[in-house]
């Protein structure tokens, strides 16, 4: 049984480019003891995908050159060696960009997707919704009938966390590229009002959509919006810095907030998540969440894209030219 | 009795400039039942000055062209017909960078200068030693044995920043322009270890100095200081907010903080501090200083000019240029 892999070839600078994949085959490697085989069926795409790709010191190691693309996934086990995991069952976890992946189980979870699909588990109830969920309600601390703002609002992180400001009783305001995104925050997400970055002033119409200012601002895209949320800030309020996708291609030196004394003068507060921080605490932000989905309160969207393995550089530059809408995911025929 | 005023004449653009202020002359008030006169006699210079100057939204409102300039003061109660003030009574407040100042008592309050003399009341235990006090200990949360970074070091706040953080029995690095001011970091304050940065690299001399990295630093300056600053914060770290000196007379737009996603990688706090919040709590916190004043664990250090107030424009200028050490006060004759 063959197993084919998508591993770094070169460190990218600026985009990243086809050759700095490799697209690699070998056998399917047997399950020692305590081990299992898990055949991929879907892979989660991220745009973190981009910094791991660094040979820079951050949150987590980077990859290697040579090494297996890190990704989360999900998939059937079809093979074990491992007392808690048999044949058959549905899992997720940092399996890579390949379609068989042997592991121990170290990061594996069993999931139930008699309710809930199994993309579902990559994006909503997977690293992007606990994102959300903990970064909005842990950092963020939003208060009924505060204002909360997010960008790069019809992602994966953004949909979930505008949602939830939603269940919690906050007014809602998403930015996103292009008007079928906007018009879906506010038709499909509930959203109360949506800003069109490619085609509005955004600072001019958060002045609009945010009268008495920003209470929360969820950032996931830095630069030019980071500014203008900064612009419009009310007193104390929390800016959640979980992303940047605008400066991660950057060759130039990222562009810091130019805004940022605002801080000081609305004693506001800017903090940095990572949502491994929370790994404890999955489990209690799942069960929550299912429950939403159940209710119809949190719509869990994806974007899955067919064709394996071969597409998943093509695939993965919709999250830089904002391409997806939801959580994308590659799907492993 | 003739008083003498510095008004604000035209907002600067870039540096201030001579012309930036008009030197006026009347007579002095008659005081109305409920008010009374001071004679000024220390006025403070503050980094803050410069942006009251500008027509912007900030924590407080811009002085307006051909108003008496803000500022801080200390002097002795001449003429009252005021119930709670007497004559000979010694206070500070918001009196304006004039000779005599009429005022209805609102923010002014009485000093007794028998231990603490009047400078240091527009020092450490005015605002400057306030906004060290509540940043340092309200916002960075500093614990024992932890690093504690500030810049704008032998300046106001933050010699008294460093100070405060030894008291805490942290490791405190300052970063200041010039070999005499980190002589004087390490020799008069107690700091641990302190940075040049006109003649040293910073970047470099905070792994050198922190290589446990930071965790928390305390900015006054703004610019590369905070980017290298960044660079090298601890897991957790809290940054202080509290002014940017290095950006007050920039023409050009301010410089974002480029390395801010370290705020992300270290699960970082930016958080800014504006002392007005802490008023009510002034007493408690100059109570607690004065002890370590009395007990020698905190020294108070002004830079007291003479000159009166046609010296104010060049002495202003020692901010800017990091002329002065500790507290810069203007004494009027």
């Amino acid at each position: 049984m063959k197993n084919h892999q998508v591993r770094l070839a070169a460190r990218p600078v600026g985009e990243i480019k086809r050759s700095d994949w490799q697209l690699t085959e070998d056998d399917v490697a047997q399950p020692k003891d305590g081990e299992f085989v898990v055949k991929v069926e879907y892979i989660s795409l991220d745009p973190a995908m981009r910094g791991w790709m660094n040979d820079a010191r951050s949150y987590i190691r980077p990859v290697a050159i040579g090494e297996v693309m890190r990704a989360g996934a999900g998939g059937t086990v079809i093979e074990s060696k491992h007392a808690d995991f048999k044949e058959g069952d549905i899992v997720t976890g940092a399996l890579g960009v390949q379609e068989y992946a042997v592991t121990d189980g170290k990061g594996v979870r069993k999931v139930d997707t008699r309710i809930v699909k199994l993309p579902t588990y990559l994006g909503t109830l997977g690293a992007p919704g606990m994102t959300a969920y903990f970064g909005l309600l842990e950092v963020g601390k939003p208060r009924a009938g505060e204002t909360v703002v997010v960008s790069g609002a019809a992602g994966a992180v953004g949909s979930v966390v505008g949602q939830i400001a939603k269940i919690k009783g906050c007014r809602v305001v998403g930015i996103a590229g292009g008007a079928d995104k906007c018009k879906l925050l506010i038709d499909e997400f509930g959203f109360d009002a949506a800003i069109d970055y490619k085609n509005e002033d955004v600072k001019a119409k958060l002045k609009e959509h945010c009268p008495k200012g920003i209470d929360v601002y969820f950032d996931n895209v830095g630069g030019e919006i980071l500014d203008a949320a900064l612009a419009r800030i009310a007193m104390h309020a929390r800016i959640v810095i979980c992303g940047a996708i605008s400066q991660y291609n950057a060759t130039t030196p990222v562009k810091g907030p130019a805004n940022y004394l605002s801080l000081l003068v609305n004693r506001g507060t800017m903090t940095g998540i990572v949502v491994f921080d929370y790994v404890d605490r999955y489990g209690e932000a799942a069960r929550e969440m299912a429950g939403w989905i159940a209710e119809g309160k949190l719509k869990a969207k994806e974007d899955v894209v067919p064709g394996g393995i071969a597409a998943f550089h093509d695939t993965l530059q919709k999250l830089f030219t904002g391409g997806n809408t939801g959580k994308l995911v590659l799907q492993v025929p």
